[in-house]
């Protein structure tokens, strides 16, 4: 990693040049070696590990620890002081700046892109991030793309690139690349030095332009794109073949220095080659020579803003003031998301620096609407009639990319500031393994307490599953909340609001919690209501709770247990529960809720999870039919060990996806109210005997519903126009 | 979807004019109503769905099915003739395109890319593929980038660059763009077909220069760049709003027809500015005029290789060829991936125009080299002296993205011929929303009899959970396997083979079977043998078997069983039955070992499932320590409903992971020996009053193994060099 032992000493010669606030990204892979020197060097390092002191026996530990058995891993991740970034998965340090620099004006970001990473896909995209920063109200971003050649193997595609077909690719995507190349140090030196001076002068130019109103408004960005051979300054040939600037330096260029008395003596001369007596004392402290070399303010190691420090909690507007009234619980409609825009937009009002929405081009389709009513979506560039509110500076960022929306949002939290991402439920998994890395990147950074918690990632996940009537089975996977259950219980969280006033409450609750990634499930389209602020406020607190007002359990112990979690099996829910007063008007019906997924675990699984005792009281001893919004294994997989758990039956989503109405959806993969009125009456033995006649009903009225859809392509009347009918009082 | 219907029409001009084998893939979303236009046009929609005749009532119902409840996606899908493009998530056309053009040198795959989707990372990578095409053996791929100006809501970011910057960034990535712009039907007619004929003449040039051997090696290919107004010849003005040109034209631009009568009267007269009656005959079918404009023979929508038609299997080498040969289970070390390459080695000298491997610069790391024996990585750029075995058509494709691999793969194998992916573990999360389309995909084609089914989507899951021991946490993530599970039963399977003859066995029927997903896990550090080529074929074959030679349970019924399933799991359960045997000699103790996860299943859960009487033969009735490869939850999720389950314990990765040794991270996860032992122990009534002396000793002995990776940075010797010594007769 000498090029980016070269970068950092340079950018800290700017920083005492000029004064100028950075940060420092590291994307290239197994690169942390070179970052922990630095940050030691600079004395950071030990400050925050001081074990790692800086003396000969801290030294031995710093290299002791480096890919070594409870010690660091070879890639940036959180151990790093100054670091937001987790540099195990390649793809993401382009997007991590870009986020960084958003709200940030004083800031710049420097961002290392390894020339393998820039063949993912994430980074590819990456480089349009440059339209999206303001000139006045942002920091800035210095990509400095390190071409060294190699991947593990294979060259890499932009090494080979000529200097014009490089130039023209960055230059289209609003990138000035500025080129420092050679493999003599001493040259090297001097043109890096040339060359980030006058990046910094161009980007200090751009924004004097832009407060003065002047040049265009998306103007290309300076960037440095840095050739030096890989494995520079390392060993030039091992057994005879060539080492420095080819595949074979990557990683561990002398494999056998513990067996290899050749190899041992190569690498005592490498080392030597660094004349170490000249840079160390005795004590084996940097000499001051060396130390001198760092700033003693900013330093990009102790950026307060890459620890979490000075993060400042939003000031939130009250879910009561947006709440939907309504005479009776299951009685009016209303679009649960767009209801959420009211209380976003006064939210954005609050915190007009600090707060910013992502979304792949459906902040509208989502039906945050509201949130344009005091803000644009994002543009620079070339605009012409018929756009529909775009905005410089908007605070609404829209790219038709999940991996860019992820990663700006991820570097805007990093870096203690506020956001949400929007999408569309099954094209989350776009972004399954970026939401992995971030997950570990909180929960390890959790273990050092120089880091502050940082606000949480909040994601809405709606037009889900239950709802993409036109679009059919690739729209229709409902598995990123498995996928996000799986990562640490410390740090992951799963919200199903039944309707708008707890999506309320559980947004708000997200919007102030810190550490955490929120996956919150909510629906766009007309639904029905059921709590009033109050006893939303309430449900969503306790995450659980038997709707008494919906049971028909009052006055004796129930029968059977109507479970559900998410806004369709909800109202299938009522619906079904609805059905066995009809039918059985003498049968005793628990109607349960549940808002937080993570309630269902026992305690020792999940900070969230509730005792056995408290699991009884809500759940009884009777049996359960649980409709749920995902996979239905996923329950199970939570509430396996609990009391009762025999006589649990999940119903949820199989895998039966099609082009069909919401009806339709619920009776092909079994939550419609019909089959969960059965499914409950089967498990009384009570009402057993009365079980055919109603099976058979049941069975054809929901026959009758599906032969309607497929007829007129939409629900029967009886179903679109449904309301909950069972009482009102609570 | 003007643009699309233009540009079919125009490319079935051009298969007319010079007979050139063509292929279509549609990117745009929403773009399928242009497609089954297209194709009901040409006869072929009728010839697939014989219920939407060429007729006045097809017409009706091919306009009704559209979007519609039991009908078709927006989307281009499997039920459309001649596509191989699931289009539901944006992002992989172009990807999908470059694999189908792969070994097919006699196509030309035209692939129209929506502006938004352009936006996508995935995408914005695929650009790259000009650079892996052959000039000769492969065919060729028009990208037909449609700019239409608009997402949803938002303008695209390309529509906007200039013209100079759009030409910049994609003749730097091997493409020469020519440009179609206007909103004129019949100026954009002619400039398009002059700008067509002459990028299929630089194309034939290209190849003809190729096989002359002149020109480039890597050559700018020709692409188009299409600019018509989205919502083009649709209505202009819609309650005096501009809707032809904005992004109001997205999806439905009359929304009211049903209600308001203005609407339906613009819907209406637009539709009969197409003067239909020129078109259509009385009974509703195209005039001759209309159906001479396509081609006979050569149809994009016939084309057989885009329906799994003339696919040829593959010729396979003998899995006992390649075996691991040892004197007992459980003494000999062999690296099972590197066995697994001198396999396919053969097979790609069997195959060598049909089989192709793809990874993300990890072949060599995950050591199947031997491959590169007998072909090259692919590359055609620039080279230089230490390159590594390139070879302009080397069958090894090695992309730093994951996303290419698996869309080039995807491609390849939707035209029926055959490959793998390999990959490491973790970062396998990085195509988890692909793999979900791509499951989709052969599920929904399954439903079609026209479709015959394509070779499976095979990954070699490698440098896994267990063995990330320098790279750490973000490294460490088994959930792929949950992932791929969670997909239709009909398609998904996920193999766990112990050592490598299993492996060579699982791959043999992995690489013979069609229409699945097969997930194959294995490590490629040096592991111990245990089964020689007979009885790996014998228990590949079952997907789980009891060891009895592992056991001690030959003569008695078990007491308790030692299961596992991967081969980090495997050897710590072996490793546990040899300590038993050591502690409590009279204890009998079966050992199971499970490949095929989904055997796991209910027989009604998963056709793999085996029947409840199967499995109490296996497991018996005693109590069960599961040691499992990945999360413990798959497990219970799997069997949670067979007999013995409350009694089933399982031990499997619970994301504590760092960068430690390979026992200490069993250790911290609990699947060490030790660990395996006492649990064990605890569940044996008869000796659990021996227990407490035992489990301190496991105990201690964990502790010490820990605390010496630590101290050292290696296992202990003891852990190193253990070896099975429990038996060797079967």
């Amino acid at each position: 990693m000498p090029g980016v032992t070269l970068t950092y000493a340079h950018l800290n010669r700017a920083i005492m040049r000029t004064g100028q606030e950075m940060l420092f990204v590291l994307g290239p892979g197994h690169g942390a070696a070179a970052l922990n020197a630095a940050t030691w060097l600079e004395g950071t390092y030990s400050m925050r590990h001081p074990e790692v002191r800086q003396d000969l026996a801290g030294m031995r530990e710093l290299f002791r620890q480096f890919s070594f058995p409870g010690g660091v891993p070879s890639h940036a991740s959180p151990h790093l002081p100054g670091s937001i970034h987790e540099g195990g998965e390649l793809g993401y340090s382009l997007a991590h700046a870009t986020g960084a620099a958003f709200d940030n004006p004083n800031l710049l970001v420097a961002c290392t892109i390894g020339d393998g990473e820039a063949e993912t896909a994430a980074l590819s995209a990456s480089w349009h991030g440059s339209l999206f920063l303001d000139r006045v109200t942002d920091g800035s971003v210095l990509p400095i793309l390190h071409l060294n050649g190699y991947k593990i193997a294979s060259p890499t595609l932009l090494a080979r690139m000529s200097r014009e077909e490089l130039d023209a690719m960055l230059s289209a995507q609003g990138w000035e690349p500025m080129y420092v190349e050679g493999a003599d140090a001493a040259e090297v030196h001097e043109c890096f030095a040339d060359v980030l001076d006058a990046a910094m002068e161009r980007i200090r130019g751009i924004r004097d332009d832009a407060e003065c109103g002047l040049g265009p408004r998306d103007p290309c960005r300076p960037m440095i794109v840095l050739a030096t051979p890989k494995g520079w300054t390392g060993p030039m040939l091992v057994d005879g073949e060539r080492v420095e600037g080819t595949f074979r330096s990557h990683q561990v260029p002398l494999p056998e220095v513990r067996e290899n008395p050749e190899h041992l003596a190569q690498l005592e001369d490498w080392l030597r080659s660094y004349r170490p007596e000249e840079l160390f004392d005795d004590a084996g402290r940097p000499v001051d020579r060396i130390a001198r070399l760092h700033p003693e303010h900013l330093r990009m190691s102790a950026n307060r803003a890459t620890h979490g420090h000075d993060s400042v909690d939003l000031r939130l507007p009250s879910p009561a003031d947006h709440s939907v009234g309504f005479a009776a619980p299951g009685t009016e409609l209303a679009e649960a998301t767009r209801v959420l825009g009211g209380y976003l937009r006064d939210a954005l009002v609050e915190n007009p620096r600090n707060l910013l929405f992502f979304s792949p081009d459906e902040h509208t389709s989502n039906r945050l609407d509201a949130v344009l009513e005091v803000t644009g979506r994002r543009w620079r560039g070339r605009r012409i009639a018929g756009d529909d509110r775009l905005s410089p500076d908007g605070r609404v960022l829209e790219v038709l990319s999940e991996h860019l929306c992820q990663g700006w949002l991820e570097g805007y939290l990093l870096t203690g500031r506020h956001g949400v991402f929007s999408t569309y439920e099954a094209f989350a998994h776009i972004v399954d393994s970026m939401v992995v890395q971030h997950a570990k990147w909180l929960h390890m950074a959790a273990e050092y307490p120089w880091r502050e918690p940082i606000p949480s990632l909040n994601y809405l996940i709606t037009s889900h599953v239950w709802r993409k009537d036109h679009n059919g089975a690739s729209h229709q996977d409902p598995g990123f909340i498995d996928h996000v259950l799986s990562k640490r219980p410390e740090v992951s969280r799963v919200y199903l609001p039944p309707d708008a006033n707890c999506l309320l409450h559980v947004f708000d609750h997200c919007l102030r919690s810190r550490g955490r990634v929120n996956v919150v499930v909510a629906g766009k389209q007309p639904a029905l209501q059921y709590l009033d602020d109050d006893a939303a406020r309430v449900h969503c607190e306790r995450g659980l709770s038997a709707w008494r007002w919906a049971g028909s359990d009052t006055d004796r112990p129930a029968e059977v247990v109507l479970a559900c979690a998410g806004d369709v099996p909800t109202q299938e829910t009522l619906a079904a529960a609805m059905l066995l007063r009809e039918l059985v008007p003498d049968l005793a019906v628990r109607v349960v809720n549940v808002v937080d997924l993570a309630r269902l675990f026992p305690p020792d699984r999940h900070p969230h999870g509730i005792g056995d005792d408290e699991y009884r009281d809500i759940f009884t001893d009777a049996p359960v039919i649980f409709a749920f919004h995902g996979y239905p294994w996923l329950i199970h997989r939570i509430a396996y060990r609990r009391p009762g758990h025999d006589a649990m039956h999940v119903h949820g989503f199989t895998d039966n996806g099609t082009t069909t109405t919401p009806f339709s959806m619920c009776a092909m993969n079994g939550i419609d109210r019909f089959t969960l009125a059965a499914a409950a009456l089967t498990e009384v033995p009570r009402v057993r005997d009365r079980l055919e006649r109603f099976t058979a009903d049941l069975t054809a009225r929901r026959e009758a519903a599906e032969a309607y859809a497929r007829r007129y392509g939409i629900d029967t009347p009886e179903i679109i126009d449904w309301r909950w009918g069972g009482g009102d009082s609570r």
